[in-house]
């Protein structure tokens, strides 16, 4: 009996199928000292018990990009071992925070199967949750990726297309028990910048740039047991470069945003995101925002922003798509996502 | 007064001599997050306490080479400064799991000298164990390193080979207390192969490669504290390149040996291990096993299973020597060791 | 209203005002797992609890130094980050260590303020203090920098330079509470040498060498929090390197000091200190001490002694100045402090 995951094909998704995902994980502040070498991260609730206890939390969380990562590693190979490419995201959602001591698993339910007219391959659909250790949903969020099949031959199941959101309505915003931004200390936070002085349209350059290194990226892919193989394997390029795990640009870039926005404290939703071109060592990369939605919540002091968050490897910020209506081939990311900040 | 610790010679040692290294250290879930971000480790029971517990021991453990490699670190000083080549290890057996929390110190016994016939150097034998604060031993190792006399006209001690075991017995292994693998949750570990699954003879190819990174493998050795100044330096060499230090590479494809043996959890033994050649950054590890041997143990639903883990940075997987029976020069580690595993 | 930090300009301090830094820290095993990764620290009050609890202290604290670049890197945007140059150090003192679980926040005051005869820059002095959760200073220094002004026609402050310690007196060092090195262990320490041997005058080479990667200063000084962005961004040089954090060499020279000081367990003050060259990845660092001044405290079995620690990128050890009284083109660093060592 072979004994190597060789992953799951095409065929072997059926819609309702759920996959219960490998390897729980039990995270500490090893993780989140890890987090902050890794990335420019200075968001206070992340940073400080106390300044997250001011704010209504226990303690202060694991970042929520870092909650993201471990629930997305664990689905990788159950879902994306043999995938061509990861097509998109939709109506992520964080539910509750993971702190210090939390276990985190993950599952994911396959909702939507179509095989592609080549015959070769197919876009599967699954809306994956990550649990805690007392089985409560920490976050979820579906995405699709196109799969080979085992067997070109193999008949095509019957064509289902998951209907997602466009984006999470902010009614549907999930925020956490407790969380209050009446007592926020702003000038610990880093800015003045409150919910109400942003405006629908406006954009934010973040001015700081960060290049990458193969060392950085191969330590945070692991870290969050992505088993993904184009990440840590030079031999397949001719430059020994190794793809950068799109997930790292979204961290770096969500980091260097601080600058800017400070007090987009908590990521609430990712409404929707494309990794428009490859990154790879050596990049630096840069970011820019804009603002596009803006939402009241029922918990005390704290609003929502809907924000566009771009990440670069050159070129002029607010340059996002060429005429031919697609990315621009120094966009690295473009990522569709709500926070939650102190009015 | 000369503070620079030149390290031991050859002279400096004597049979029956007991040597209690320095800087003890405590290890917490940062040493563990390190360790998989360090390297592709996914086996369950260092990743989740929940998991953990399930098997019957109170928390999720430090991995078991992450406590050999801090044991090793510590002799370095007092063993390897002055070593010209590390021979062999045997009869390394895991005593006890180590815990966040736990404080380990280590110390060496002398337990043969044998000088060579050149008069420049000898031969080494110590007997190395790890303990933690409770003084309870978490793992012992014999290994032999060929050392520098520091006066070559010094008189030659009488030969002292101490007898080794070729491997450690069955019998001989210590299961931890309260080892239980009778729930063991086989989706959570990630794959479904039991113990009685893998047949003496078998091989099994990893597959996956992970390109080195010096930045990565310094990291690691620092963690580790280990003072081999080979591992650090770049200047000696025209190339700028630094010796990998060789846990290095067992880390690396322990760890790879996951995909096809992700419920051989923890490892019990380590029978025999040759760094077979040097490795460099650069260079892409795989890494293959074959099952040599297999034992029932007294604890409930525990197999055990002896192996063989070849890391290699080319060549063909199962390719170990060449017809001369020396390793082949793609061959980083051959290493014989037991595991435990779900039956 | 722009959202971007631009960071302060000269004439925007003025002499008492108090600055709040931002982002306040929490420490975690993990902030001590990545200090040992990322220096070869083996001072063992910081590496193990027992060992810190026989000396008198609670635990291990976090390394003396990992507080300071984490109280420096808070005050980094509000004080330097229109720095043009770093130009001293004085009066820094530890006060109070730093533990796991404890939170540190920063402020600086304005004590000196001294336009240049340029009129476009002005040198700015501040002393800044880093509190615990519980308001009690750990650390503080007085730092100056030469800082741009916005406007080149504002007018320019009268002259403010204070007077600061040309040495901290022994008599002002602050010893932490409980500090008793009578049941001091020099074998699980690593050296037999104590407070009494060592000279005024004695010179050390410490030996051993580190090269210096990009992914490891980035991921240091990422973790302090430091948003200096020469450190991070290779596009502003032809050769694409980046300018390393003073406080990475000053941290990887204190860790090379281990071999021949491996007693000097606590950093009690900083007296002067000088980045005298810079360095970049690939250089290869070395370090040497020379004895300055030993002083008694009054804490059981505690000495002090104040050394010079140089670290070096190539040259000769004890080689520092030119006969223009320059420090040499291979001096990284010389640093001028108190230890806390066993008598």
């Amino acid at each position: 009996m072979a004994k190597t995951n060789p992953g799951r094909f095409f065929e072997d998704y059926t819609i309702g199928q759920v996959i219960r995902h490998a390897v729980p994980r039990t995270v500490s502040g090893g993780e989140r000292a890890l987090y902050h070498a890794l990335y420019p991260a200075r968001h206070a609730i992340y940073s400080s018990d106390e300044f997250a206890q001011v704010c209504g939390l226990p303690a202060s969380p694991i970042d929520d990009l870092a909650a993201f990562h471990i629930v997305f590693g664990k689905s990788v190979p159950d879902i994306s071992l043999n995938a061509v490419a990861n097509l998109g995201y939709a109506e992520a959602r964080w539910l509750r925070p993971v702190y210090s001591g939390d276990t985190l698993r993950a599952q994911s339910e396959v909702i939507g199967l179509k095989q592609n007219s080549s015959g070769k391959t197919g876009v599967v659909y699954v809306r994956t949750t990550g649990f805690n250790q007392h089985d409560l949903p920490v976050m979820e969020f579906v995405r699709w990726v196109m799969v080979r099949k085992r067997d070109e031959t193999a008949p095509a199941p019957a064509d289902t297309v998951p209907h997602t959101a466009a984006s999470v309505a902010a009614s549907d915003l999930v925020i956490p028990a407790g969380l209050d931004f009446t007592q926020y200390d702003f000038t610990l936070a880093g800015e003045p910048h409150r919910w109400g002085d942003y405006e629908i349209g406006e954009q934010i350059d973040h001015v700081d740039g960060v290049t990458i290194e193969e060392a950085e990226h191969m330590m945070a892919t692991r870290l969050w047991q992505n088993t993904s193989k184009t990440h840590f394997d030079a031999t397949p390029r001719a430059d020994g470069k190794r793809l950068i795990y799109g997930g790292h640009v979204i961290s770096m870039a969500r980091a260097l945003s601080f600058n800017g926005l400070a007090n987009a404290q908590m990521i609430a939703a990712i409404n929707a995101g494309s990794h428009a071109n490859p990154c790879f060592a050596g990049d630096t990369v840069r970011a820019w925002s804009e603002v596009l939605d803006r939402a009241d919540t029922s918990a005390p002091g704290v609003g929502a922003l809907r924000l566009r968050l771009v990440a670069t490897k050159g070129g002029a910020p607010f340059d996002l798509r060429g005429a031919d209506g697609k990315h621009l081939p120094h966009v690295l990311l473009d990522l569709d996502y709500w926070v939650l900040m102190p009015k």
